[in-house]
Order: structure tokens, then C-alpha cells, then sequence
């Protein structure tokens, strides 16, 4: 009945503000444009929740802004608010909401008028409650499409409500809102959140995914609408002949993704504390900047499909967060926010954070080891978002000159000094070429620093007009354009990335800060590695609960164990102890015999002091170092149950040892596993033979199970009694059970033994062997006894004390 | 007869000043000394080139220093200025230079004096040139000292004159002023140049080991005795605990060595354009800073020898440098003043550096990556000396806090800004310890800045009292330390670091800079991974000869050769083109079916195509790549003959391929080397048939020897004429002469075969190829055609056109 021809109108509304001289106007432009309409086609669209803050803010603005655009390219529109409240309560308030609309600048006041005359006249609110009212509605469109002559493009519903009503409203609009005929397209928009973890969010997807089709969903996160944050792909192929030699790890020093916010999250508790910063803006909006900076170029900048595909393969890429890639901080004031609006008492604590700061690296070769931050925050200093992209400082100047000024690359989403969305680029990188022609280069720079440095450091660029990010993806989904959303798969995939970091961080603490620019440097990071730090700590004890001297010297304990030497300490120190032993073994036998043999078990216990090794460990002198190993289980070689395939990824691919240094047991041979005619054990025998002197290792790492078996020397079998050879096949009570493993012959020949043994776990073992007698049948460790060196057990308090 | 007992004088010179009084006391003092003479000895000093300008400028000054020291201390001392000169000619010469003298500030002026009139009764001028004159010299000090009674604690001999005598004058001392106990020490002090490239240097070395015993020379490095540079190794020890951490790749993000002079070398043009700034500072002075910086701890500061051997170890780990790790200049003036120095006419041209910026690398785990910049040159800016240790920055500041400032630790020589000599640490790296109790923190911070900040921002430690860098030495000489000395092992390290360069630059044009401020950033530098370049093109050609679209358009010529698809272009532009190639085939590959196979030649014609695939194809899919080769020579798998080897060491060490997708063939089995029985052949024919679906390679990479063969398939010989199976046991006519090689069985089979050519040494078979029939027994090369695939020649214009 609202429809753009053959308009019905109660004056009431209108009367407020237009004069009949307008109304004339309006009368005359909608013929003009009723004429082209054929060409076109009528949609239909449907704000649900369309009085809420949202809509009042954003949506109709940007349906306003669509409608001016489309006014006269063929297309008739009607606008339908729906809501719970009835339509005579509902009704003012939406005409109250359309009423403060305003024109682009553009657009001249006489011409707004009109517009918004029109636009007025094709709206009405509608009580979208029951399934009834949906199918009411799909009539009502029926009707007027049919009643006006008109062709159906399409129907537009924007589910502005909360994300628990999804499901239930996708399914009223799949049984009764569908159009007719398959050339009229239904178009469904979801705001955020979309689910709370990947579990909710598969939930969703999956109950969602009863209703609409995928390429009927439009997810929006509003960044992606931010005409910066829209330039970053454009802008990386535009300017691709100087980006491609330096967007890369050999040039990048870090990428920083940053969103502050002054404001705090006051009245809007009760949806904040359940989300809380992580799942509010980094696990979206943040999220997808990283993608879009870092995922490989496309070949087509609007083939939405490999767009996709890249980032979907960016974020496979990306390594797993964990507790030590973030911190968390909360302002001061929410905890009584909180109390107050969800009615709590005095002892109720919030933890949910207000302030994260994420380390996230890739392992795409083209990034791998580029520090990634994410950092946003609630209650911060300043207002303002960028994601900024700083290079090495590659250049040494003689006398100061601008080539070494810093290199940066920022996309400034707006805000903070400069005030404007702005893509930056130092002049002493290149100079962006500006293609597109909505947007200018900025030569008249104002006295402004940005992020540190004076604008004039800068080639700057910004859109010739500023769009609101609503108003562009309401154009984007008119248009009918993806690119723009965030598909299921992109949507899971982020999930993926962020909930088990959102699990670890459960019951984390955050750091409590004072808010504005009193933060000081209270939330400053420090990058260690992969690892990343709140710089400055916050002491809560009290000097007398600090440990000096003593405490320090309680860190390593010497003692005996079973008769040989014991070192114990808590984890990370024993760890680090027996990774200085090891080095000094390395360089006492590097000095003396040229070469170091270095005999390996595999599994999760040494992986730390793999880790230690690898990464600390500068002078260890890998090149002189051969690696063998003490046992392996019978897979194929690229298995990864593989004892070397730990070993690999924990040692082998983060130091430089000769390929031919290297000596996994030979489990696979002639595509045969562990077979006994093949004389693999003889064969790993006859290497040791030629390569280690005397076939001495001259370090053993071995552990040792809960059954008492080392290596794969089990309690009652063959190998554990074996006493000739080295090397044996052998059989373990567990799968896999067939094993290659050096023998008691082996082992006890070695300059030195160490075994590792670490965990609560192994409590109860450490106490029963420390009361066996030697026993190699039973208890297969005891039957270490190193003829000509010497034997060193490694026990945590954990595994020593319980 | 000038000794310090018994002394006998004319009174012509120190009656020029020295008062009746002083005189008095004069005596009173050496009164009072010689009666503790008895405990120490004589020593006798002679600084052969005892007039000269660095005896002028520094060593009679540190002689007196030293006197002035010891002269309580129970040694009495001769000091003897040698010279070509007659001793009526140079004696009033060698006692104004003495007059000149000047004593520390904490002596008084009267004590001063009395020092000094003491000086002068022990010192004399000698005429040192012929063999007689030294044995003169010998039988003077003898007599003296059995005259009066003393004992000879030892002789040091200063040669102060240029290099080219150093070998008759050690043969003269050797021959006729050794002491004759072996309790009374002979050293002998050497000033630079120590030899002009290493094979000089070795020549020097091996003409003065005939006359002097190493642990008698003491080769003079004067950087050493500068108080900072003596400090660099203490300070490491003493902030052992902070530096720990940070000393490494992981957190220093350059260093920089810098030397930067204001002067030019008039006057010394016939020194200098024989050497040239690498030679004069570089390959001495900086290096041994560089040394310092990066070699390991000794665990005994005070262990000569063990110092010697971890700067030693640490010369080994520099990486080579070439043409490419350097740029060097050459001050406008420099020609002028050549032809005038060396009556040269105003055609002759030298080439001489003034100015030089190298990079070097250590492939030592704990620096593997750090830029090393050792940076001097003549008629810059500022007169400066540094070595600056610059950190990553490794914090986000959330506010512009002091976390986030630069982090640096500065070794300043003096000079510059700061104008004395101090060793800075950022504030907020940590707090330098002050545990000697010779160098005291400076607080009282003058407003000024260094290198770019201001002096506020760091720790500032001075030496108490500053001291001259010769004086320093010779108390070291005199006390018989050699740390802060060249040994010849060092000496002869270095060399064979820099002689390399050295040659490589020799036919270089350094860019010429007009001098001062002028030289604007005429002089800066980019780093390009291990490459060096200046920032700025001096561009010579007219806008005429610059090519446009054209010149481009014919780097990459497309044709055909021998019947296959060529891809002709110069060097550069075709290994770019065959790695783009390849990286296009290995995608495709992964795509269909998840793997690539690869197959690589060795030799030295794909190195360059190494390189560009390991550091320039970030997303080359190296975890979906097996390398597999093309054919191998019968040498252990560890010698550098390996075709493995190469690629080992140019593709292997710098990706990421998971262990067991790299194939080296097995032409070591039992400790045997291609032996027919073992069937290694056929056991990579097995792996082959197992991993490579049907057997075909994605992408083989062959390259064409002079006589036609290719993979080790060479002219008339069996392997070539082979038809059966993939890999075959072959015969080459060079050494060594067994090979293992795939078939043409297995190359035909292939997808994709390249064939590599480079070089106009190959022009001559490349035509000759040309010209001939398919004849796989007398041109093996002739054999390839792909049965299902294609064959691609890469040919570099040097090969095609000659």
C-alpha cells in the first residue's frame, strides 16, 4: 500500500516538515521515476528490530542513503520496520528515527526534502512477532507487487536483534517470506555476535543453515564496510610493483592492528560481560584486517570465491594462541558497572576482560616470524583504529637524511589526531599510486603527528567523501556483492583461531586499570619470541614474601637417586639444567673427538628441553652433531605417532645440522615396516659402528615409562633381556606394537646417561623405583648401568615430591 | 753512559729548562729510586724511527708516561731513539720532541719538571742503520748495565718505521741485540701495516718468525689501547646477566662499527693510495671491534689464549665477503692531491678508497642474520667513532611511554657530539654495573644529543681519568700482556677475510663525494639482505639512452631451439624466470595431487636459481616438495663434491622440507660407494616407484655439459645408451668417475625438463648443438624428449649469442 506508486499517506507524520511546495516536488520527481521503474524491479525491505539502537544509528540512515542513490535507476522500494511492540506504540518512534535522517552533502536541502518526503511515504513500521505476522507481511508484498503491476527483485530482511532470535526469525522468513518465483532473491543480513565460541557458532551456522541458503546470508562486521578498511586489498594490487619486494618477513619488522576506545561499555553490560573484548572486536573486526593485510592477493579483486579461499588459507596458517599470546587487562570502574546492572552483590567478580593485547604469528613463509599485534581496549586514552605495517630500518645514513626515517605503511580507520580515514605511506618507501578517483592524495598537511611521526612524513590519501560503513555494505547487499561478508567458513575458521585462546584465558585475572590516560605504561607489552608480557609487573606481595638468596638456591637440588646422581628442580629450571649439561657434553666432546653423538627419545616429555635447546642454545655446536635415536615405533617415517617426527618439528627444523648428520631409524625399508629378514636393526647397528667410536653415544636422553620400560625396552620382553647388539626390533605391550629400540648394550655403553622424568604422573613411579631392587625383566630402567660413564636421573618436584 | 745511575750529560739541553733547583731534586729523586732498583731491573728502551711523527705524537709521551709510573718501582731505564740520521743532526730534533713532553694532570708542575729532567739524563739519540750500528747499541747497554752493577730485565725494541724494513730490522736485533740470559726478555712493538693482503701478510709474518719468536712481537693495533675498546670485553663480562638474554639474533636488530674522519690525507698520499680505507682502518681497527662485539666469552678474561682462539673461531664464522657487501668513495680533492703527492700527470687516476660501508654476516647461530656494518671514511661530516649495538624493538606501547624509545647500547671511541669517550646504555635496556673502580657513571647529563638521542635516555659510563691510547699500550708491552695485541693468527684471519674483498674491488670506481656536509646522502647505504648498495643512483646516461618499453620488452626472449620451447634472457632475468617457472609447476602440482616432485641437478650453473627460490618464493610450497636428484657422484655423501652438498647448502638449510621428502641417492651403502652389488641403483628406483606417482617427475632441472652430456649421462657410454630401468650406476671420463644417474627412462618420463644453460663459455657447444642430429650416444643431451611432457631450454644470452 506504501509501495512508491499509488502511495497512500496518513498526513499525520508528514505534515511535520514538509510544505506542500516540497510535496509537489517529491510528487513530481516520483513520476519521473516511476516511469524508468520497469526496467528495474520492486524490493522489499525489512529491518526487524528496525526501532532498536542499531537501526536508529546506522540502518535507516544507510537505507536512505541507498534509496537516494537508486531513486532514480529503476528500482521501487518499500521499507518495513518490524518489531515485539505493537504498531500504533511503534509507529511514531520509527517516523521519529526517519525524521532525523540526513542527506548526504551532496545533495542540496530542497532535494533532501524531497527525498526524504518519498522515503517516508514507501515506510511503515509492522509488528513482526508471529509466525502470522511474517506470512501477513509476505502478503502484504504479494499484494502490492501484484496490485501495482510490478516486477519482484527482491527481499531484504536485516535481522537487527539479538543473535539468539536468529534462528527462530530465519525460519518464520524460509516458511513464509520466501518469494514466489527463483528470479527474485532473498537476501538475509545478521549483525554480530555470531556465536560465542566455535561450538555456538557451528550451532548457529548449522540452525541458520536449515533455513537459508549461504549465499542468502549476509553476515556483516561493519569493518569491513569502513571505506579504509574496504582499500586495503585494492590498495595492496594498485600499488603491487613496490609492495611485492618488501611485504614480506625480510622487510616487515611488525604488523599492529589497534582499536582504542574511550568510552566504557556502561548500559550495555549485560551483552558486554559475556563477550567481552576478544569476542566484541578482535575476534572479528581485528581479525579480518590481519586477513586482508596478510593473505595472498587474488588474481581477481571480485572473485569473491578465491578471496575466500586465501583467507581462509591465511588463517590455517595462523599459529595457535594460547594463554602466553595474550594479555588481558579490565578498567577500574566495571566491576561496580557490572554489579549495578546485572544486579549483583558486592562479592560478585566480573572476569571478563575490557583490554586484550594478542601476539599472533603465521607460519606462511612469506610472514613467518613477523610479530602480528591485536590490541584494543575499552576506557584507553584515545579514541582511534589502525592497522599500521612497519618495516625494517634497511638503510644506514652518514649524516641524518629522511632514508632513515621510520618506513611504515598505517591504514587509519579514523579518529585519534588525524581525525580522517587515511591510507599513510612513508615518503621514504614509495609513492602509492591513487588510481581510483574516489579517492585524492592529500598534499596540505596540518602541523598533526601520527602515531609519532609528523603527517609531512607522509604520502597521504583519503576518499574524496567519507561514507558511513553501513550505508557502503547496505550497498554492497543491495548490490549483491559478498565480498564484503564474512562467509560461514570465514566465520568458523576465526572462531577456530580464538576459542581455545578464549577457553585458556577462562580463568585468567585481568589486569585491573585506572582508565584513560592514567593507563600509564600499565598496559604495555613486551614481545618475548612468540610470547608476549604486561612490561611492567604489578607486585602484590609483600617484601617479606619475596624470595632472596635462598629461595634461589632451593631452584636445584643434588641428590642420589637409586645410587646415581639425581638433579631435581621445578620444571622449567631442571629443563634449563639439563639443557646447559648437554651443551657442555656437546663442547667437551666437540673439543676432544671433533663430533658430538647425541642419542634422542621421543614423546611429550622432552619437548620443552627440545624447545630450550633449539631456541637458546646459540653456541650449541649443532654442525659437529649427530642425532640418533634410542627408539621408534614401527609407522611409516612420515607418521606422525613417529618418535623422529617429534624430534623434527621440536629440534631438527630450527638448527642447522648437516642433512647427513641426522640418523632415523630405518623402521621403513623396501616399503616394509620393522620386517626381520631385512636386517634394518643390523643396518642402524653397522651406522653407529662406522660413525660413533666405539660405538659410545656420548649422550643418552632417555625416559622412562609408567610401567618402568625405557626406550622401547619393556617390562618381560626379549629386548629388555637382549644382550647382544646394539639395536633390536622389539614388541611393546601398546600400539604400535612392533618398535626398533638400541639395546641395554647400547645404552650402557654411553659416556652419558640422562633420565628425564617429569609430572605428578610419574610420583607414584619415582617412590616404587626408588624402593625396587635392579630388575631388568620387571622393571627394565634399572637396568642402566653405564660400564664406562655415567648415569644422571632429571626429576621435577612434581614427578620427585607428588 | 746514560743510564740512570752515573749519569753523565751535557749540559747544552736541559740547561735550556731545567732550574738548579730542580735539578736537586732531580738527583734526590734518582737517589731514592735507585736504591730499590736492586728488585727490578734494567730495562732498556729503543724506539728505532725515534724522531719520526708517531714517535712525536705519541710514543715518547707514553714512554714518559710509563716512566713516570715505574719510577718508584725499583726498574731502571734507558731510553734510546734510533734514526738514519747522523747524531749530530738528529739529537737536538730528538730533544725538542722530548721537551715537549707533558706530564698527567694529577702530577704537579714541579714534580713534573723533575720527572722530565730525569727523562732527559736517561735518553739518547743513536744513529741505528748499518748491522754495526745495532751491535754498537748491544755493547753500549751491556757495558752499562755491567758498569753499574744492574740487572738487564729486558729490551724493547719500538720499530716506528715503515713496513719494509721491519724484516732487516728484526734480522739485526735477532742477530746482535738479543739478551744473552734467558731470564732478560726481548720485545719487539710493530706498528701497522702488517702486509697489504693476506699473501703478504703471510710473507711479513714468515720473515719476521725467522728472527723473532712469536710471543716477542707485539703488533700494535692502537684501537686496542683506546679505553672503550679495552672495556668492550670486561663490560660484556660484568653485565653477563642482562646481556645474556639479549646478546643474540633474537633481540639485536644491527651493528654498527663506525670510524668517520674529518680530514683528508694530504701528506700521506703516498702511504694511503698504496691501501686505501679498507686497509688502513678497516681491516684492522674495525675489525677487531667487530671481534670483540661477537666473539665468544673467554671464560678468563685474562686468558690470552683462549681470547685468541674465540676471536679466531669467530673470523671463521664471518661469511665471505665479495663485490656485494661493499660500496666505497672517494673524496673530489683525493685526485688533485695524488697527482701532486706522486708528480703524476692529469691523466693518471687512482682508485684508491677514502671512503668504504661493508656488511658483514657471521653464520654463527647466536648472530646468523644480524647486519654488521663497518662503516669509515676521510672528509666526512663529523669527526666520530663508534660501535653501536642497536635492539628490536620489542614492546607496544599503549601511550608513548619510555619502554618504546630506541634501545642501544653505543661503545663511543670519542670524539662526536659527546667529545669524550663513554659507553651508553639505554635506560631502558638496563643498569650497566660500575664494578671497576677505574670508570665512574656520569650524571650530570649535558644537553646534548648522541647519534640521534639525547643523552638523558641512557646510562652513561666514563673512564675516571682519560688516557691515550699508546700510553695505555706500552704499560700493557711493558707489563708483558699481549691481549690488547695482534697475533699472528689473528692477524692472517683477518687478511683471509678481507683479501677476498679487497681483490674483488680492485678494478672498483668509487663514487666520488664532494667532502663535509656537502656529501648530503651521497654516502648512504641500503641493505639488501647480504647485499650492500648506496641508496642514491648517480645516474651518467642522457634521457637518450635510458631505455623505455622497449629495452624491457626484450629482457625475456621467447623461441625455439633444437625443436623445444627456449626462454632466452640475460642472467639475471632468466634465473627469475625458471624459478617462477618452477614455483608455477609446484603449485600446480600441490593442486592436483597434493605433492611435487622435483629433481635438481648439482654443479655451480643453478646456484643463482637456488638462491632465488630459497629467499624470494615465500609461498613456494616447500612442505608439499620432494627433492629428488638428478644424478650424484660416487664420493661420500659429506664431502663437498656432493651434488647434494650444493643443494644442501643453497636450497636445503634455508627452507622448510620435512626430512623425508629430501631424497640424496644412496651412493654411499655399507660403507661402500657404488658398488653393483648393493643395488643402490636399483633401491632409488624403488623409492622413486614408490613415492612418484607413475614415476613421473613434476620438474626436472638438468643442465648440459661441454662435451653434450647431461644428468652423468656422457658421450658413448653405457649409462647414456641405457633403456632400461630409472637409475643406473654410470661412467664419467672426469674424476670421479662413478656416478649414479637417473635414466633417460626417467628423465623422458618427466612432466616438465629444463634444460639450463649460462655462461659464454657454453656459447660454442650451444651453437654447435644447434647444428646436430639427435644422436643421444655422441650428444647425449640430444636424448631428451619428453615422451608425455615438455622440454624447455633456459639459455642466458652469454650462452646463445656469445
Amino acid at each position: 500500500m506504501y509501495s512508491f506508486i499509488g502511495r497512500v499517506w496518513t498526513l499525520e507524520y508528514h505534515s511535520m516538515y514538509v510544505t506542500p511546495l516540497l510535496l509537489l516536488l517529491a510528487t513530481c520527481a516520483s513520476r519521473g521515476h516511476g516511469e524508468e521503474q520497469q526496467s528495474g524491479g520492486h524490493v522489499s525491505i525489512v529491518v526487524v528490530g528496525g526501532t532498536g539502537d542499531l537501526a536508529k544509528k546506522y540502518l535507516w540512515q544507510g537505507f536512505f542513503q541507498l534509496y537516494s542513490k537508486q531513486v532514480s535507476s529503476g528500482n521501487s522500494f518499500s521499507f518495513y520496520a518490524g518489531g515485539q511492540s505493537p504498531v500504533d506504540k511503534a509507529t511514531p518512534i520509527f517516523f521519529g528515527i526517519l525524521k532525523a535522517m540526513s542527506c548526504p552533502k551532496d545533495v542540496s536541502d530542497e532535494r533532501c526534502a524531497v527525498l526524504k518526503e518519498q522515503f517516508l511515504r514507501l515506510a511503515q513500521y509492522r509488528q513482526l512477532k508471529s509466525l502470522d505476522d511474517y506470512q501477513d507481511l509476505a502478503q502484504h508484498v504479494a499484494r502490492q507487487v501484484r496490485d501495482e503491476g510490478l516486477t519482484e527483485a527482491g527481499r531484504l530482511f536485516y535481522l537487527s536483534v539479538p543473535a539468539f532470535a536468529y534462528a527462530d526469525i530465519a525460519d518464520k522468513i524460509n516458511s513464509s517470506c520466501r518469494p514466489v518465483g527463483a528470479a527474485t532473491w532473498l537476501r538475509v543480513v545478521l549483525e554480530k555476535p555470531f556465536g560465542h565460541d566455535l561450538r555456538s557458532a557451528q550451532v548457529l551456522a548449522a540452525q541458520l543453515g536449515k533455513a537459508l541458503r549461504d549465499e542468502e546470508m549476509y553476515r556483516i562486521d561493519h569493518y569491513l564496510g569502513k571505506q579504509v578498511v574496504s582499500k586495503i586489498l585494492p590498495f595492496r594490487v594498485e600499488n603491487k610493483k613496490f609492495l611485492d619486494p618488501i611485504w614480506n618477513k625480510h622487510h616487515i619488522e611488525r604488523i599492529e592492528i589497534v582499536l582504542k576506545e574511550t568510552l566504557d561499555v556502561q548500559g550495555r553490560i549485560p551483552f558486554y560481560d559475556q563477550y567481552g573484548v576478544i569476542r566484541d572486536v578482535i575476534q572479528n573486526h581485528l581479525t579480518e584486517v590481519l586477513a586482508l593485510l596478510t593473505m595472498r592477493l587474488p588474481a581477481n579483486l571480485s572473485d569473491s570465491e578465491e578471496i575466500l579461499q586465501n583467507k581462509l588459507w591465511l588463517f590455517s596458517s595462523l599459529l595457535p594462541l594460547g594463554k602466553n599470546q595474550a594479555v588481558v587487562g579490565q578498567y577500574q570502574g566495571y566491576q561496580s558497572e557490572v554489579r549495578q546492572e546485572l544486579n549483583k552483590t558486592n562479592d560478585y567478580v566480573s572476569i571478563t576482560p575490557t583490554f586484550a593485547a594478542v601476539l599472533a604469528h603465521t607460519d606462511a613463509a612469506q610472514f613467518d616470524g613477523v610479530p602480528i599485534l591485536l590490541i584494543s581496549g575499552k576506557m584507553l586514552d584515545e579514541r582511534v583504529g589502525y592497522a599500521r605495517v612497519v618495516f625494517k630500518n634497511d638503510m644506514f645514513c652518514l649524516q641524518h637524511s629522511f632514508h632513515c626515517k621510520p618506513k611504515e605503511i598505517i591504514f587509519y580507520f579514523g579518529h585519534g589526531s588525524l581525525q580522517y580515514p587515511a591510507i599513510l605511506v612513508s615518503k621514504n618507501l614509495f609513492k602509492p599510486s591513487v588510481t581510483e578517483n574516489e579517492w585524492k592524495e592529500v598534499t596540505d598537511h596540518a602541523n598533526v603527528n601520527v602515531l609519532g611521526s609528523p603527517l609531512s612524513d607522509y604520502y597521504v590519501q583519503t576518499p574524496k567523501a567519507q561514507r558511513e560503513a553501513y550505508a557502503e555494505l547496505i550497498s554492497h547487499i543491495f548490490a549483491g556483492h559478498k565480498n564484503s561478508f564474512i562467509s560461514t567458513e570465514n566465520l568458523l575458521a576465526s572462531w577456530d583461531l580464538w576459542t581455545p585462546l578464549l577457553e585458556s584465558l577462562a580463568d585468567s585475572f585481568p589486569r585491573v586499570y585506572p582508565g584513560g590516560a592514567d593507563n600509564g605504561d600499565m598496559l604495555d607489552v613486551h614481545l618475548k619470541g612468540k610470547e608476549i608480557a604486561y612490561i611492567r609487573d604489578v607486585v602484590l606481595l609483600g617484601p617479606d614474601q619475596v624470595g632472596g638468596e635462598s629461595t634461589r638456591s632451593f631452584l636445584i637440588m643434588q641428590g642420589k637417586y637409586r645410587g646415581a646422581d639425581m638433579v631435581s628442580a621445578w620444571a622449567e629450571e631442571l629443563v634449563e639444567r639439563l639443557a646447559a649439561d648437554i651443551q657442555e657434553a656437546a663442547e667437551a666432546a666437540v673439543l676432544q673427538d671433533g663430533v658430538f653423538h647425541l642419542a634422542l627419545s621421543g614423546g611429550s616429555t622432552p619437548i620443552a628441553l627440545f624447545h630450550r635447546l633449539a631456541l637458546h642454545h646459540f653456541s650449541f655446536p649443532w654442525s659437529n652433531t649427530h642425532i640418533w635415536m634410542v627408539d621408534e615405533r614401527c609407522v611409516p617415517p612420515t607418521d606422525p605417532e613417529c618418535n623422529f617426527h617429534t624430534i623434527h618439528q621440536h629440534v631438527l627444523q630450527h638448527v642447522r645440522i648437516p642433512y647427513h648428520n641426522i640418523h632415523p631409524m630405518p623402521v621403513q625399508f623396501k616399503q616394509r615396516l620393522c620386517v626381520e629378514e631385512d636386517a634394518t636393526a643390523e643396518l642402524y647397528q653397522e651406522d653407529i659402528g662406522r660413525l660413533v667410536n666405539g660405538s659410545r653415544f656420548h649422550f643418552v636422553l632417555l625416559g622412562v615409562g609408567h610401567d618402568g620400560h625405557t626406550a622401547s625396552l619393556f617390562p618381560h620382553s626379549e629386548a629388555a633381556n637382549s644382550h647382544n647388539g646394539l639395536v633390536v626390533l622389539a614388541e611393546s605391550p601398546v600400539k604400535p606394537h612392533r618398535r626398533m629400540s638400541l639395546t641395554f648394550g647400547a645404552l650402557n655403553r654411553a659416556h652419558r646417561v640422562a633420565l628425564l622424568v617429569m609430572g605428578k604422573g610419574k610420583h607414584e613411579l619415582v617412590t616404587q623405583l626408588s624402593r625396587v631392587k635392579d630388575d631388568a625383566n620387571k622393571w627394565p630402567v634399572t637396568g642402566l648401568k653405564p660400564t664406562n660413564g655415567t648415569l644422571v636421573w632429571y626429576l621435577d618436584y612434581d614427578a620427585l615430591l607428588g
